[in-house]
């Protein structure tokens, strides 16, 4: 707990702009899109590397916790401030820095929000791919502190494999620079992507230099219907299989479906027990390289007994086809009002028995479960769907997450694809790394934060 | 040194088959491409995990020195036994344990010849990227180990873009598994990139577990001569403004060429003094869908004013194609017996003045200098060519080298693109990280290997 002294010698650190205290400035920098909550003591906007610097020591010395924050868009309590202590809000510093069209790269801060980036750099013809359904929210900041992946990361990969450089404040308040906004560089251990995916538990990021790709110029994107699930499974395993690399391949359980044909009314879904949304996209204004990809995806489409197709080269087309898919999050509460929203990632052949499985433990626990995934990846984005105000079946959905993540550790997969491990899925973050592997990552975190206040209890245990 | 209390210490714990000591044993593995030599007290060649777990804690026990080796193929000395110690030749264990071609992933041992592991999957239709000149001989953990890129970094990354997870032993003898084996993962930090690239200072990798991609069905490639060589740079350097993807765009300069000249005869270099080869690559059978792409790049090498062209979609003619550039490694001994080969990397809008700059160095030397460039990349070879008998020269040589890498890290280069830091890079890594972050790095290296056994005084300082 921070005493008026904290307060006001934070104050005189940053300035009295910076630093809020009202009971409204709390409560919105409180939770994520977790739903976890815990009020912070202050929050603190910084407008500087210098800024975070002097946050970083004046909390180091008086061992007060500090929670960094892009948007609050994590799916896992990952800046919540769980102790109270200071909210770290970054959204201040959300300015593009560089943007270099002949190295094709980007100099950008923390707080900038993902689509306002994507979307300037596509004016000159360039495309940072990745891409999180919290897009047009999220701070970059953030993504690089996940290594958020997205719809594209099949064909695309995950942020970081854009990020060639950072620069980031650790709790002590050293400013250190990592990685080289090169192409390639092996100069020193890769410390860039250790702090890529380390849930703001190692530093601050403060700067991110990116490598940007030459923007698709076309996109062919084909909606497929099926009477079971496992025939888009099937399909989806089929299409990899013949090394075909769609920009996205999206699946849709029946669950989902359902959920999807009530919210939409979606006359496509009518007859649907799953969908698959694949998407091929191209450098060439006119696609026509796409062709053959296009008619062999058509091939193990019919092969696979779809039921019914709808297709699109044409961008607003193309949107509608899409709504059917990105509907899903609001679209999932027609049959719920709670729901516990886990990314697990397995190897892509596993996933019809995993779905299989998924579906037997929510029937066991007698609650509903919507799973769709980016299928390319073996993504599954698993929703249990309960009523959170009854108790037993809040503490059924509670076991099924378990019961989930140890099938998906023992089907060789990872507790968390994208949205990270934050606080919500730590105690299971054994299931997978054994004290060894835990222990050096401990003590890594110990070495960048020896006082223990930059995001603790979260992302490694 | 080890006495021979040690040695049959050593001897009992892996068997006598797996130790060596003969005076050709100790020669055999006492270098690396760099030149550099210093005989090991003793080889040893695991066949297991467990093998190195026994070594290295063994080691570690006694504090004698370990220098992990796959075929000795690093440019900078990573591998060489500076204070003698225990050479641990990994080139038992060089097994594919798995090729899953549903989920395009494989399981490998550190031991096995890249190339022999590239021709394996490709039989099945399946790419292994990374590509580094020493493929034919280089061990995987090797490449691991340095993060390797290659001739088609351009289009496809390096060597880190492909490792999903890791076995390793860490000196105090702890194996440990990091990374999954699945598309994605953000479970806990990214371990697996920490150790690749670290050049075997933190742990011996054991076992690697790889991502692999549809194999390219057919490559166009083109070869251009310039009579300027800032022509050519100027041709790469538009071809990646257009937003063409290449798999390869290789650079020789005036010097290259003449060496080329030389010790090919190829009729195609006489009035050059510039070459670039251009590749594209396809999924498709036929290369339909490259044409688009090769007919801009025609057009950008036309207006750069290229002298003469070649061009081929046949994989013999390719070759021939592709002799004038690899070629190079003996050729630049046709100016002279002994070369410093380094491989900085500079953001490739800088490529133009930064290889005049080094002309001018070599030229202030009175030494030559040969440069080739992976120029899609910014990579650059340069080699100083000196004879290594005459010690003024020797000087010189070693004075330029340092010039080179001040000056490219004034152009926001990095010291090394492929070949890593070594021994030879190590004492200009402060040209590029501060003490600060050198320290951090130091404090890793210190959680693994607090003895300081592993390859002690390489990679990192």
């Amino acid at each position: 707990m921070l005493d008026s002294g904290d307060i006001s010698d934070l104050i005189s650190l940053v300035g009295k702009d910076r630093v809020f205290s009202a009971p409204e400035d709390l409560v919105a920098y409180s939770y994520d899109a977790s739903r976890a909550q815990n009020l912070p003591d202050i929050v603190t906007t910084p407008g500087s590397s210098e800024d975070v610097q002097k946050i970083l020591r004046f909390a180091s010395e008086r061992r007060i916790p500090v929670y960094p924050r892009g948007s609050g868009t994590g799916m896992t309590g990952g800046s919540v401030p769980e102790q109270g202590g200071i909210a770290l809000v970054m959204t201040s510093m959300n300015r593009i820095l560089d943007i270099d069209s002949r190295n094709l790269t980007a100099r950008v801060q923390p707080g900038l929000i993902l689509h306002e980036f994507k979307e300037t750099v596509k004016k000159q013809g360039l495309f940072y791919p990745p891409d999180p359904a919290s897009a047009k929210f999220a701070s970059i900041g953030g993504t690089v502190a996940v290594n958020a992946g997205g719809l594209n990361s099949v064909k695309y990969g995950v942020t970081r494999d854009y990020v060639l450089s950072l620069e980031a404040v650790t709790p002590i308040g050293d400013i250190l620079r990592f990685g080289a906004s090169t192409m390639k560089s092996v100069t020193g251990y890769d410390m860039t992507r250790l702090l890529v995916g380390s849930e703001g538990t190692l530093a601050i990021i403060t700067e991110i230099t990116v490598k940007l790709i030459p923007h698709p110029r076309s996109r062919f994107t084909i909606l497929a219907s099926f009477t079971d699930d496992q025939d888009a499974l099937n399909t989806a395993q089929q299409i990899m299989e013949k090394g075909l690399i769609p920009c996205a391949l999206e699946f849709m359980d029946e669950t989902a479906v359902h959920c999807a044909r009530i919210y939409s009314g979606h006359p496509f879904l009518n007859h649907a027990a799953g969908v698959l949304l694949i998407e091929f996209d191209s450098l060439q204004e006119n696609g026509m390289d796409l062709r053959q990809d296009i008619s062999r995806a058509k091939e193990v489409l019919a092969s696979c007994g779809a039921l019914e197709t709808r297709e699109t080269a044409d961008p607003k087309e193309r949107e509608e086809l899409w709504e059917i898919r990105k509907c899903l999050s609001p679209a999932v509460y027609e049959i719920a009002p709670s729901k516990l929203n886990e990314d697990i990632c397995i190897p892509r052949s596993e996933m019809i028995s995993v779905i299989q499985e998924i579906k037997t433990i929510a029937r066991n626990h007698g609650i509903n479960v919507v799973n769709f995934a980016h299928a390319g990846d073996g993504n599954i984005h698993v929703n249990f769907m309960y009523d959170g105000k009854n108790p037993e079946q809040a503490d059924h959905a509670h076991r099924a997450v378990e019961e989930l993540f140890r099938m998906t550790v023992k089907r060789r997969g990872t507790l968390s694809g994208e949205h990270g491990i934050g606080r919500t899925k730590l105690p299971f973050l054994s299931l997978e790394y054994g004290e060894g592997e835990r222990k050096i990552m401990r003590e890594i975190k110990k070495l960048f934060d020896p006082e223990g206040i930059l995001n603790p209890n979260k992302s490694i245990m």
